[in-house]
């Protein structure tokens, strides 16, 4: 079998976002993420393998292709021989219960990675993200979330809109805020991260309940990496439950 | 003044490790970043500037290039008008009072810039990384850590003979330890955290007094990242300090 121009085309156009929501598709590879993400909750669309590789997976779902063909279709310099195609998760009602993470205008792809991740270890099952934050289908977040992606439910929403029907408590992260490590914290609320140089929007700001800040103990640091502030507040949030 | 073929051949020798090391100089670029390390203890030895990016230093400092000529010494596909020299820091004694942070084969230039980050604003003064650790002055890290490369004292070392000679007691991250919120956490210690994928060394490991994990709220997470773990581990050490 061998792939033909149309479909390197359409494999090809995932590696923008206009291309993934018209496919409803993205793209992942390596063994150990194509592995996870098999038999994670999404749905397996394609898997190419180039040969030597076919005995990491069941034999009925592989394709074999030539190293050329998945040259072409890697966003990889160096192809990893495992590339697949998956559904988007199906859009489902917000989780709005317990504790839920909301981002606003998040641009970095590693940040989002991390920050699904922690989600994942941490039992926070709802990620809210404002439209403008990175796609999490982007293939530099599903490389670095594994299997976490299938675990978290992510919608992008209008983040001001939906924060107003939350009665939930707001707490967003900022440099003056309560001092995290003697607030008391709520089992049930949102946590609300901003973008990684501008914080959180004026707006949003206004619908915030209480704010809280991770104690300094360095003189000059001028701020810690928003993925780094997530993996502290939600470690807080988690000690005491 | 331009460039001379030489000076240019020098400058991109300091993209690899062994060109840093023979000039005992490494490369910033960016105004935000070259700002801050020119404020910081670090020697200033050339600053280079296209037009228009003059008035954002002391004049005195300053040597413009032309377009062509920082295209050729930059990192980046796109320069940004700023691209710096600086001389390593003076290699210092080990300060191995208070909190120590030990890194054992740290390969992510990312990992290591968050980590040297959060060192600078948790107040953790030294840092010792294995020899085979990437290395401080990799462009990638001084881009992510700006300023705090200056505040943090890194030192490069035979990691299993300073820690022999260490003695306070040594903590590793693993994923079979005590409960890190339950753990009463010393004031003086070193915190040991090791590679992104194989954890820490087996010779190392035997040196360990206590091991702390961090609690996993989700089911099948199955690692957090590095940097992640060293925000959550140290974030905890200084919460009751």
């Amino acid at each position: 079998m061998s792939l033909s121009k149309n479909k390197i085309k359409v494999i090809q156009s995932l590696q923008r976002k206009k291309g993934r929501i018209q496919h409803g598709l993205f793209l992942a590879e390596g063994i150990k993420v194509v592995q996870e993400l098999v038999a994670s909750s999404f749905e397996l669309h394609s898997l190419y393998v180039t040969e030597g590789h076919e005995h990491h997976f069941d034999a009925e779902l592989v394709q074999l292709v030539t190293e050329d063909e998945l040259k072409k279709i890697s966003t990889f310099k160096t192809p990893s021989g495992v590339l697949a195609l998956f559904r988007f998760a199906r859009i489902q009602d917000l989780q709005l219960d317990g504790l839920v993470l909301a981002l606003d205008t998040i641009n970095d792809p590693g940040n989002l990675g991390t920050i699904i991740r922690l989600c994942d270890w941490f039992g926070v099952k709802q990620l809210l993200c404002s439209e403008n934050t990175v796609d999490c289908y982007n293939s530099k977040v599903v490389q670095s979330t594994m299997g976490s992606l299938s675990r978290v439910q992510i919608n992008y929403v209008d983040l001001e809109e939906v924060l107003q029907k939350i009665p939930t408590p707001k707490l967003v992260a900022d440099l003056d805020g309560e001092n995290l490590y003697q607030a008391a914290l709520p089992k049930k609320g949102v946590l609300i991260l901003g973008n990684e140089s501008n914080g959180i929007g004026t707006e949003l700001k206004k619908l915030k309940d209480r704010s809280l800040t991770i104690p300094r103990f360095g003189i000059e640091t001028e701020s810690l990496n928003v993925a780094t502030a997530a993996a502290i507040i939600l470690s807080e949030f988690r000690r005491n439950q």
